[in-house]
Order: C-alpha cells, then structure tokens, then sequence
C-alpha cells in the first residue's frame, strides 16, 4: 500500500473504477464483432474519454505527467479490476505494449524523447510498440539470436532485419526496435513512415478483442537520427528483461481479472441451471471446478501481490516474477477452462464471453516467454546457487 | 477388419484417401477465411465433387446404397485420414450431424422415408440435422429435461418447443426433431419451410471451419404428417442413445487424426526451430510434451478401436464408448494445447492451423455427453454392478 | 510480525531453531528403525531435553506459560524450520494432537482445568489425544454422525461410544473426548486409567517416524465427573471446527519445510549424479521437477503465511483455512514425489528420507478434512454467498 | 490368443487362478508383518506347493520346461490374475527378476547352462538375480556409465566392480553379471559362494512384501570359469535391453492386476460408507475417481496386449513398450492414489491393503527406466524419425 495515500483514496478509486467496467466497459463489449481490430478500437476510444472524464488513467505513471501514481501493489487491485473486460486495460492505458514501454521511457528517456514520445504516450495520443520478436531463425525464446541490426552512420543509425509478432504494430506511432550494434544490443525509436520501416501484414492469432494487432515488420536500410537511442548502447538486453519482468507482471494481475470473471459467469449459470434434478451448483464436480478455481486465484493473487512488493521495495524480482509468471498464466488458464466446461455448450458458443476469455489467455503460457523457458530458468537458478524450494 | 474385404483393397482405399486429404483437401483449407461459413461451404462443395470422381464417399453406408460398407473397425483408420483436414469429414459424408442421422435412419426409417430422406443424405444431395438439446431450463445434458411436444392431431402432430445449439441446423434441408408425445419421446421429421418451424439464428461458437451452424429454431404450432414419426412412438430417449454412442465414436476417429495433425506440424517446428543453440527437439520438456503426445494417441487409438470392433460384434458399447470418449476427447485437447505450446507464438498465430485445432477440439469435451456426465455414468454402473476397475 | 518483538529477536530464534534442526535433530533421525515408535519416542524425549536447554519450546503458547509466545505469523518460519526433520515438531510440542490440544484448552478449559491437564501439557509433561473420530458408520469425514454418547448422571457423565484412529492415543494420558449429551455435542477430558476408557489397539499406517499411533479406543459405560466437560455443553462441533482450522494451519507450516527437504535433498542429488553425459541437474526434464516444486511452495508459503496473518488480526479463517489446506497438502505431495523421481532408485530406498517424507506427507491429502470434503465446502459457500474466484 | 491351445482350456486355467488368488493366496497376505522379508519367504514357499497342485506355474515358459506355455498375449490376463496379490507373482514364478532371467536364459543359455541354471529356476528350485545397476557414478539410469569389469585370464574371468539395488539379491543363488569385458558389455554367471562375491547389505526400500530385496553386492576378485560367459561376447548392452523389454511388459500385466484390486476395495468401501447423508458411492468427486481408474485401467490393458501380440508376432516393441510402461506406470499409480484417497483414514491405515499397493506401485514410475528417460527416447525416435504422434 502506498505509504502517502489515503487509504479511503485508493479504495473511492477503486469503487470508481469497478463501476465503470460493469456499467460502461462491459456492456460495451461487442461479442459478435470481437473479431474486427477496427470497430474495437472505435469503442476503446470512445471509452477513453469517459475514463479521463472520471479520472481514471494510466496507473503507474506519476501524476504530474498524467499518470495516477499508483504503488505497484496498488496496481494488483487496480489492474485486477480494470482486466474483468476485455477492453478495460486498452481503455485505461495498461495494456501491452504501452503500459511496459512507459515505465521503460520513464527510466530511459532522454529529455526530449520523454517530451516527444513519453508524454504523449502517458496521455493516450500517441502508441507505441516494441519491437524484439524476429521469425526463425532469429530472436523467438531465446533473445540472443537476435538478427537485427543497426549499423551507425554518421549521422545517425541504418536500421536492417525482420520482426514479427510485433503487438500493437498495426496501430503503432512508433516502434522500440532492439537491434545489434557495435556495442551489443541496443535499442532505437523509429517512428512510422520513416522510409525504409515497412509494417508487412498482421499476424492473425487466435486472440479476440485485439486493438493493435500483432505486425510482421521490416526494416530495409532505415535511417534514424543519432538521437534514436534509448539508453546506452549495449544495453538493450538488460533493459528488455526489465521491461519484461514489469510487463509480465501486469499481464498477471489484469488475467486474474479476467480469469475471475469468467468463473463468475460460470457460477452464475451453475446457480441457475439445472441437470438430473438438481442445480449443476449441487453437483460435486462442478463443486471442484469451482473451488480449484478459488484455490487458483487465491494463490495467483498472492504470488503477484508478493512481486509487486518487492517492485515497490526495489527488491530483483527476476526469480520470483518467473515463479508467479509461470503460476499465474496456467492457473487462469484452468479456471477459463474450466468455466467454460460448466457452462456445457453456452460456454462454447459465443453467447458468453468465456470461451473468448479462454482465447485470450491461452497465449499468455507462451507470451513473455514460455512456461518452459521460465521453468528451465528458475530451476538452474536454484541448482547453481543451492536455493531450497 | 471386414471379413469379406480383401486387405489389400481397403489399403488402397486407405492411400487414395490419404493423398486426397493431403494434396486435395489441406491444400483447399483457408486459414484467413476460416470463420466465414459460406465460404467453408462452397469449397467443401468442390472437394465433395473430387471426391466422388476418386471413389470416395460415406464410409459407413452400404455400397448399394451408395457408401463404402466399411466395417466400425476400417472406419478407425478411414476416419483418422479424413480427420487430418478441418474439411476431410465434411466432404466425405462423415461429418457429424449427417453421418449419424444416416446411421439411425438406415435402422429405423420406413420404406418412404428411406427413399425421400436418407437416399438423398447418403449421396450428399440433402442435408440434416438432430433436433434434441434445448435451451435451459429444457434438455442440456440431461436429455429427460425435453420440454418441446408433439401433440397428436387427426391428421398427424404439432409440434411447439424451442431448440438451441442445432449443429447443421443453419443448412439442413430437413431436422429430425426429439419431442415428446403421448407415448412417451418421439422422433418427427420436418422438412424445412415446413410453417412454424423457423431458424432464428446461428448461435456462434469458437470454432472455425463450421459449415453447418448451430442453429436456434423455434417451432410453434409446426404441423407435420402421420408419416412423420420415426420408427415407434416412446422410444426416442433409446434411439437418441443409440444414434450418440455411434456418433461419439465417429467424432473420436477423426479428431484423433486432427490432433495428429497438430502434432506433426509441432515436430516439423521442433525440428527446425532453434532456441539457445540447440533445436528445440533437443529440449526435454519439449520431448515430454511429444512423447505424451505419442502415448495419449497410442491410448486414444487403441480405445476408439476396441470399440469399434465392439460394435461390429454387436455388442453393447454404452460403457465403453464413454470411456472412449472421456479419454479421447481429453487426449486430443492435450495434444493439440502442447502443439500449440511447442510452436510458440506461431502456435497462437493462424499462420499455421494448430490453434483453430485447438478450437475444434476444445467443445468435444461437452458434445455428446459431457466428460462429467460421462464419468458420473461410468462410476455408478461400475459400482451398482461391481465392475472391477 | 509480532508488534512487540524485536525483529533481531525473533531473527535470533530463528537461527537457534536452524542449528537445532540441522546439527542435533537430522542426526538423530534413525532411519532404519522408523517404523519402530517406542525408539523414536526415546530418541525424541531426549531432544526435549536438549530444546529446554536452548530455549526452544511450544511456539504458541504464551510466554508466562511456558511457551515461546509466537504470533501465527512468526509460526510459520518457526513450524517450517522445525518440520524439516521428521523428530522435529514432537521434539517442540508443535506436533499434533498437542499442539492443537493446547490450544483449544487455553481458550476453553476451566482454572481446575488448566492446572491439572494443560500446564503439564505445555511443559511436555503430560500426553493428549483428541478422541472424535469414530469407526464406520460414526464419525468420519462428516462429524454429524457422531455416534459415542455421554449420559449425564447425578455426578457427572457416563460415557460409550468406538472411536478409531486417534492421533497420540497409544501415549496420551489423557483424551478430550467428542460425545453426544443431551445438550448437544460436547467436549469431555477423560484420563488414562479410567474404568472403562479401553484403548484396544494402534491402527497401524503408511507414516514412518509415528510416535503416539492411532489408536483404536472403546468407551464402555465410562464413568466421569462433573468436572470433566469442557466449554460449554452443547458446542463441541463448533470447539472441533476451531481446533481443526488452527491445527491444519500448524500442518501446512511443518510440511511445507518436510517437503522443502525432500526437494533439498533432490536438487544437490541432481547436482552430482550424471546421466547421458551430462548431471541430471542439466536435464530439463528434472529442471521441470525442480522449478514445479519452487512455484509450488512459494505459493504454500504465500497462502499459509496470508491465514496465519489472518488469525494475528482475528479473522475468521473457514474459507481461506480451507483453500489453503487443499492446496498445500496437494503441493507438498507433489513436490515429495517429485523428489522421489528426481532421486531415482536412491529416492525408493531408504537410504535416503525422501519416500518417507512422501509417505508422512501423502495421508495430509485425507487428515483434517479430506480435500473433497473442502473442495465441497468452499465451493457451496463461493456458489450461496456468491463470491468472486 | 495362442492358436494351439482351445479356449476353453485357457478360460478353465483362468479359473483356476482366480480361485487360487482369492481363496488361498489373498487370504496368506499378512498385512502386520508385510516388511518381514524372511516371513513373506515362508509363506510364498508354501504357497507354491499348493500352485504346483492345482497345475499353476511360470507361465511363459514351454510347457516341456515345467511351464504353461503361454502365449505373451494370455499372459497379459495370467499375471494380471497373479498380480492381484502381493505374493502371486513369487509364488507361481513370474516375479522379477526370476521371470526375465528365465525368458533370457531361454533364449541364450548353454546346453550346460541350461540344465545348471535354467532348470531350477523354472522349477523354482534356484532363484536369480541380475546385475546389473552400479551405485553413482556407475551405471544407473544409462547402462553406457558401467565400470564393473571382467577381465579375462587363462581359464576364465575375473570380475571386480559395485553393484546395487540388485533386485533379488539376498536370496539369489546365482546372479547374472553385467560387466565390461575387451568386447564390449558381457553377461557372466556367478555362483552364491564364489569368492570375491560379497553380498553387503539390503538396500531397503518403500516396498512392503518384498521377497529378495535390493541387494547391495562387491565383486573383488571374483574368479569364474570360461563357462561363465552367457551368450556372446560383447553383446551384453542388446541382451540388456531385450530383457528389460519384456520384464517391463510382465511388470505391467501385474500391476494393473494390483491396481485393479485397490480400486475394488475402494469402491467396495464407498458402496457401503456415508458422509453427509449419503453413501460415498453417489459423491461425484468419488465417482470421478472411480470412473478415471477404469479409464485409466482400460487403456492400460489395451496398452499392454497391444505390446504382447506385437511380442507374439516377432515384432520389435521397443517404441510400443515405452510407451505402454510410461502409460501404465503412471495410470496404476494414480489408481492407487485414488483408492487411498477414497477410503480416507482407512486408507492410509494398514488394515487395509491399498496403502501397501502404493508403495509397491510408486518405484514402477523409476524401476525398468524412468518415466523421464522414456518419455525422452520416445520423443528422440519420433522427432528423428518423424513418427506422427
């Protein structure tokens, strides 16, 4: 809890926020149109101006600059409650990539990127994303096969390699491309139209409700300023795993938002429905569905809150955000599944959002690096330095 | 294997088969269009023409009737190939509704109804459906919920009641309709434009590829004939058994060879795809997730099989076939979710199928009895009779 | 963390208890005469002496008392370093049905009572068992089937009734005893000796390192004072809830540090033996193992310490006991196994602990409420006040 | 089916199992002195007097050779008969390792070895052990770390080396030595009593009812004749395997015979106990156990015949059978770990056998290859060779 805010403060924004996603967000939500990146969009902006008309906002970021100045582990009940919808953390500038890509301009910039790219960003006019991912053979799982490069000219930098699965690419104003230079990884802003940053197609993925897509990107002997820097040269893969470790960490808490929601769905149907005589919340099997989707989001809620802690005590989280990334991701993807198999054949179709909700996590096992990668990395930790379990 | 068949002659059926559905049918599968329906349609239209020209129809069905006359034990393997494709069942006649409505109409239908209905079904000149689940409180998955009637009239019954997730329901030409009569459940068949039955919508799902539709229809005051009835009056629940324990069986076949599929693209990746200088074949939890994927289809198969041979001795497979299917149905789901895993983020994109796999699969854990209902089912005869496990 | 302890104090303790664990009580453990409970009864005695001696004693009993005084907080490091070693909670007066006991009787007994039975009690002195569990058709999971009674007479109580599997019953001297009274469900202390409190048998089971068994004890025509009942009459259901919430939170603490050590054990195991060439630490698929069981005890801690925390502020603790309970039995039976497999034939053998930590650990899923009895439970209260996952 | 042998003489063989394990082994199971090897011994020794009565004996071997000359298919039911007690199995000769030494020494014994060796065995007038697992860094999990050696000198060998975990060592009368020879791995016979041949300890395990322990045995020195050599020269490492092979398939014939019997008494124990007003047999959660064991039991089987007619055929089942032990390995445990959770405290007390059966079952999931090393052979032929899953 933040130590100068008024705790009624945080909990009237919190009562503030929840009426907004039940009352305006949800119903806002176009089941039938989930599909079309455009027309969700148009109800995400729209949605935006009566979030700042309530003053609500990106969470994490300082209030003079626009943000609400939210501790980490306020941004647990904050992100949990704005991640119920699926257009909640769009709305709310919390969403990937902007929301990570933020809090690493707000380290790294430079006065006048801060002014020309982070400001603008913190207010909503203008969108990022970060521009990593590569197809085989370059950076997928394993950044240090990273191709990309940028060969420094004299006036700048000559940008060349493919990216790919680049989220929020279709609609981004500029891209964090990480790319290899003299000095080892580094990264760049290129803004677009930059001749030479050619946004090829998106990568469709089986995720509803997507605004910024997922672009396949290629830049061809693009040219940046000397300014494009972001940080020190050499650097970037250091950087990238503090964006990431921050990153994953907000997916965690707005998927149990998400996560919980579907569970309430599916309670409320059990509540309602009934099989062999009986309400399906008497059946014992639907009994355990539910009460291992409350073991899950118990222990998914602590584990997150535990981390952002730490963030706020300006503890490494490196090794325990592995931990509750890995935890989190596969226990919200349980609960959704399990929500839909108690809501039988509605859960299936697209009358509930549950099903949509199941495609939309689904990814996050694999998405900032992968249940195994994580698995490999928190275990060889623990043997190369005798960590007890 | 049929007694009567020459081996080698199925096992030239079985490569004509396997070439059709990998250098016919796969190729004619359109990812990006994979949600429209209608264009599903009229390219399953075009492959069912090939198919015909090689020789290949419904697999079940007598030759002189028009069908292959392949034993349940042929149609393990038949099934499996046509499987591999989202389009394999649908183009060749054994795609779920049509496959068991021809089933069940080839044992009950009269001399009339043979010739108006389930000729034209064979030879894939008419569509079905199977009217039987409803929207709550009526039959889910306990089928004694039924609330739509059919009352008898001088001249034949009227039909009111309200059915819900009609898979092929959105094209059927007729529906054969689960109600309840004086004598107990009935089945009715009604053609469609027939007044008082009307399809109010497709009720969307998660899954692509669907020709058919889940259709909601309404009847109200539907007047069908004397000869509408199928088979005697009263013993509807026990044909719609019946009917469901071949249908489950056909559904195990082929998502086996989906899932398989899904697998074999994952090895292709695993095998070319590098992370952390080695490819990621070479990584044991990608190994684990492989080799499970081997054992789960051994399993799968040899269940769906036993089975099989089950029903060509004309034995009882109620308890079976749910065994079967609680297995396959979960096997499949595990499969396809690790195909998704080893791709990574290629696995979430539909640049490649195994994601819509996934979403094929998924629902087949609630169609056709769901996996709760199904071990509820298995225990209690297990234990009211003793059955050792 | 206790308000008015010195954190360097409590941190001191800590160490204490450390030293005490690793360098006296781990070398006393005999793992070759495990089975044999009067040798390890002798080897614990003297561990007794040696805790007194360091100033290590029952942890939750306040101070004055004799005890350490802890909050429940701080009981979680405590009961975590102590259940590391098999002899370690019985060797602190933290094991059950003593600690447990001791707690109940500092709310509930009378001053007569807390003289005579639970000073003697804390100091290690005297022996209890709680005796409510009762053969089939009694008391088992469901304690409303409680079969013993107690008849009221003009002096006091006369008692008959079976119970079974009593925790400690083979050395307590004396029982708490759960009856029926007219008034309902009652509590009532018999001691040892007492015509007609016949302890028939030990009920022997998987767990190694048992000191007290669990006895099988009939209750004929038992005759007690007035002096005997405990509480109030007539609320012996709810002091039984009480008791079982507090006394699985002690569970969840000790085997969580059991559990660690087996992992311990497994992970420097992994780090010396070589397999195909390489140290099975580089292995992924014992990374797996090893990483599953880092995440699965963080989130055995982070729920444990919640409860505890809970209890410190006065809370009640049924639903989140209960969630908690689930999930760290199932967690530390996960973890054990795993260090089994990870140990190989070394991990069946008993030259190592590890298949004996598993077979201490695998009866907690059934103990102090199975976990379909909890499942159950949180799931109808989640389902009836509707509450969120 | 074996062709030569009528039905219903193999049915009436069945029979006659079936009575001898119900009503004469079962019953000499002594659950109190289960960890009494020398107890278990006398017992096993009578019983066999009263198999050889009634016709039983070791079933695969040729019926001139004092077996029944089964067929690997009949087998499969035989052991799973045997395998319903803990003392089937020794009694009638198909325990490991006497089983797959006689199967080995079947196949590459001596005219003179036969008769010394082979004979008694089958008989069960002599008993093995095979050597073969070497404590760390020896040969373990991977037979390519082996460092016994056998040195060849004029009139013989000369073995030195570690052995551990020899299954069968105590009581062995003569062990078959895995050892490196200038040709490669080689088997050698060695007599009990031959110098240089120390049997040091039994290595104790988690198992109850063990017969012949996990020997721990020195080889200083250890002279033997030129006769010694079993088979070829160099060809040790393939014999090895070949054994294993078919000693895992019998490992799983039998144990799904133990599983199955856990799961009878378990549902045996809910058909007749209740909890909250309702016999455990009509608690869903209970249900679910029930049905997932006779899922797990029914793939399991099919598994295991698949293998035998593949046996039976002449096929290689090196890929099958890993997969069949991986499955059947972890099905009989989870099966047994139900069956314990469903009988509650009844099950972890040793008055009831399940508790026992899974501390049998648990080292099936590390014994004849680990889980882990299967699933990874599995996976590397599969990816090497592009085996769809």
């Amino acid at each position: 809890m933040s130590l100068t805010r008024p705790a009624g403060e945080f909990a009237a924004l919190l009562d503030n926020l929840r009426d907004f996603i039940d009352n305006e967000v949800i119903p806002c939500e176009d089941l039938a149109n989930a599909h079309d990146g455009e027309a969700t969009q148009r109800i995400a902006a729209a949605l935006q101006v009566s979030a700042k008309a309530r003053g609500l906002g990106a969470p994490r970021m300082a209030i003079p600059e626009g943000g609400l100045g939210l501790s980490w582990e306020e941004c647990c009940a904050f992100l949990e409650q704005a991640g119920r919808s699926f257009l909640g953390p769009v709305t709310l500038q919390c969403a990937p990539p902007g929301q990570p890509d933020v809090a690493a301009l707000d380290k790294l910039a430079s006065p006048a990127q801060r002014q020309r790219y982070l400001a603008p960003l913190v207010r909503g006019d203008k969108r990022s994303c970060f521009a990593m991912t590569e197809p085989a053979p370059g950076a997928g799982s394993d950044p240090r096969m990273l191709a990309t490069t940028a060969r420094r000219v004299d006036d700048g930098w000559v940008i060349d390699g493919h990216k790919w699965f680049i989220t929020g690419g279709m609609r981004a104003d500029f891209a964090i491309v990480v790319a290899r230079t003299d000095g080892g990884v580094s990264w760049l802003i290129v803004d677009k139209g930059t001749p030479g940053f050619e946004v090829v197609r998106d990568v469709p993925t089986m995720e509803p409700f997507d605004t910024g897509g997922h672009a396949e990107i290629i830049f061809r002997n693009c040219k940046v300023g000397p300014d494009a820097l972001v940080g020190e040269e050499g650097k970037g893969l250091d950087y990238a795993q503090l964006r990431l470790e921050g990153a994953r960490l907000f997916h965690c808490m707005r998927f149990i938002g998400l996560a919980s929601r579907a569970m309430t769905i599916a309670q409320e149907y059990a509540g309602r429905r009934e099989s062999n005589g009986v309400r399906l919340a008497e059946h014992q099997m639907v009994q355990s569905m539910v009460a291992d989707a409350h073991i899950d989001l118990y222990a998914a809620r602590l584990m997150t809150l535990d981390v952002a802690r730490m963030l706020d005590a300006g503890q490494s989280i490196r090794h325990h955000s592995s931990m509750a990334k890995v935890f989190v991701s596969e226990a919200v993807n349980r609960v959704a599944d399990s929500a839909v198999q108690i809501c039988g054949a509605l859960g299936v179709s697209e009358d509930l959002p549950v099903s949509m909700i199941l495609r939309v996590l689904r990814p996050f096992r694999i998405y900032d690096g992968a249940s195994e990668v994580h698995r490999s990395a928190i275990a060889k930790r623990a043997l190369r330095h005798g960590l007890s379990a």
